[in-house]
């Protein structure tokens, strides 16, 4: 490269850790930013929450990410302003760096819909910070509940998309081979696990097959599945539905869309749908062609899917784009090759589609899940722990007493 | 046995384990009851400080411990009251319990032995917690000093007992073979570790020979030793020693001894040394003799020393008496079957001392404490768990940046 870039990426998922990688292959001096010191493996939030693996598993801190290239560094700091024109950003601690290129890959926010009592009643399950205090909560329910200081601990899961389908089948899958041995003192009527959703179906954007062969599995689970119904309200001890039903509700999750941030506003880039930056098909900002944008928070012409393959295929895109923009090459526009969607239901249960049609289910889907989910972890500590953490929790001696909500 | 009896275990350390386990086998009906949802592996707990493992390598959760067995019941409560002459304790939050007999293993609190600003400025480890606060505030320092904003992350750590020397062998390794990746921006003289310990000597109750083979391995990763000084205070950025000298500190890490904690005082028995419950050579309490006290809070007629394998005995001793109580016969008196101590220093360094006057020290005596620690460590999977780390953590590709402060 003729000239050293000087490359700011923001915000360390799939996008950030992707864009990282190829710049720091190409050469480019890079600097990784996020708000934590770790880089949080988002499709395995939903074990965290359920105490199916610890924090560690799921995050690796970006410092020894950045540790593998020497021209490299890490940084923790909370992106505050971005000063395109001056080619500057600035963090919420007053400090700012120069760049040549910019990554904005920061990721959404819990989109709360503006549903009535959702803020403050139910818990998402979006960072590494939310997993836990669900964690938590579902802990303390449990033992108040076995000690006979609340009279239930019932779990309505709104949204029944991934994230709200593999959270709901796996407190089920708790509910019914865990809790009985580590909190006898509880009575089946006084737990239950319901899952919301307004489309007549889970898992939209799967095909039918697989929509019916997720539910049926949830359902042999005893999940309690309120298809077609809309949430009006979230209340402390209950979620309301459109039609008035009242679910009782002690741990509410809150397992829908995302939207961008608010503070994006503050960064003076022009937003498009759901706060999204908007992007040219080359993924970079009309009228500031050295600020990119990957991840959730792009909003290209094309919308794509809130996923990692997405979001990692982003980062590549732009990674590769800044250098050949560094060597005078105009950018490229951005194609998703989509390798298809899964989504797991619980123990040797899920469901696989490929981009070309394929279908699968059950436990060549849930193995071929586990394979894609340890293979794309980062960091081989991690990638072990979490095989270990995975067969031990389906298929170790005891198996149903060995992953409890702790 | 003749009549089930119902025994009250408080506290879920090594004590409180063993006792529970032994009752257990016996047919009694437990309760184990402790503070935490989980069972703290507190040898480890250096491990978690200086970021090698992650809180649920060295915790358990009591009710999946307590699902081994039909006969025994887990709950998460703190001890407020201990009332002999109803044979009832009372929890924090208003419960309470009959019991036939009960098993105190609450175990003791950190010793500020009254420096002062000790207990505003430094940071013990003896819980899990602590152990987490710690790490935390070490990840901070050093970010803050990476980006500028802080001159200096100068560790002083007080007390050169096992933690002591643990946790400064192990941060002396990471300072030396992690930081200069992780943290490039950080130069050399920014960090440094230094032992205060008011002994000439590291490990006081090794033989002369261990000692020096220990300190010379931790001045060998370049931690500072100040051997024979004495702390007169804690400042907020400075350690004071008796002699007027003020050795910087950015993080102080308390790692002297312990001291029963003081709501011990409102339980209404007899109390010796430190604030321990006196009681008699079969571990009971003088006139209350269905009340047990085993682990660190045990000031037994010959005092032993804080570690697992006192604490595991007189568990098991507590447990047996209490059968055997319950048949009928009168309990025991304890004696202590010491197999011995050891410390490690840091990665293939260890000193071990058998009761037969064995030593060992280096690769050999490592990789017995490795072997010691990971098999009396809960659950299987933990045990892999921490293996895997433990080998990744010294033996692993990449070895030096694989395992960072976040």
């Amino acid at each position: 490269m003729a000239k050293r870039v000087r490359v700011v990426v923001v915000g360390a998922g799939f996008a950030g850790l992707w864009a990282t990688r190829v710049l720091a292959r190409g050469g480019a001096l890079v600097t990784l930013v996020d708000r934590h010191p770790y880089s949080t493996f988002q499709p395995l939030l939903y074990q965290v929450a359920t105490a199916g693996m610890g924090k560690a598993d799921v995050s690796y801190p970006i410092r020894t990410f950045a540790a593998r290239w020497p021209n490299v560094r890490a940084r923790r700091a909370a992106l505050s302003k971005v000063l395109p024109a001056e080619k500057r950003v600035e963090f919420e601690d007053g400090s700012g760096m120069d760049y040549d290129y910019l990554v904005i890959s920061t990721g959404v926010a819990t989109n709360w819909l503006g549903v009535e009592g959702s803020r403050a009643n139910a818990l998402p399950i979006y960072s590494l910070d939310d997993a836990a205090v669900l964690r938590r909560r579902l802990q303390h329910c449990l033992e108040d509940t076995a000690q006979g200081r609340r009279e239930s601990t019932h779990v309505v899961v709104v949204g029944a998309g991934a994230t709200g389908v593999e959270t709901a089948g796996t407190l089920a899958e708790l509910r019914r081979r865990t809790l009985p041995l580590t909190h006898p003192e509880i009575k089946p009527h006084q737990t239950s696990v319901t899952l919301v959703e307004r489309f007549d179906y889970v898992l939209a954007p799967y095909k039918p097959r697989l929509r019916d062969q997720a539910a049926g599995a949830l359902r042999k689970r005893g999940v309690r599945l309120r298809l077609g119904s809309t949430v009006k309200a979230v209340d402390e001890d209950a979620v309301v539905l459109e039609d008035g039903t009242r679910l009782p509700s002690d741990v509410t999750v809150w397992a829908l869309g995302v939207t961008a941030p608010k503070q994006v506003s503050d960064w003076g880039l022009p937003q498009g749908k759901g706060g999204r930056i908007t992007v040219t098909e080359a993924l970079n900002v009309p009228g500031h062609p050295e600020v990119f944008v990957a991840g959730d928070l792009a909003g290209p012409p094309h919308p794509l899917p809130q996923l990692a393959q997405p979001a990692m295929q982003m980062g590549r895109h732009v990674g590769e784009q800044i250098l050949a923009a560094a060597r005078g090459r105009s950018p490229r526009p951005f194609s998703y090759r989509d390798p298809g969607i899964m989504a797991t239901v619980g123990k040797a249960e899920a469901v696989l589609q490929l981009s070309n049609g394929l279908t699968m289910h059950g436990l060549p889907a849930w193995l071929v899940w586990i394979f894609v989910h340890v293979a794309y972890l980062l960091g081989g500590r991690n990638r072990i722990s979490v095989l270990v953490n995975f067969f031990w929790r389906y298929l170790g001696p005891r198996r149903s007493a060995t992953s409890v909500i702790q």
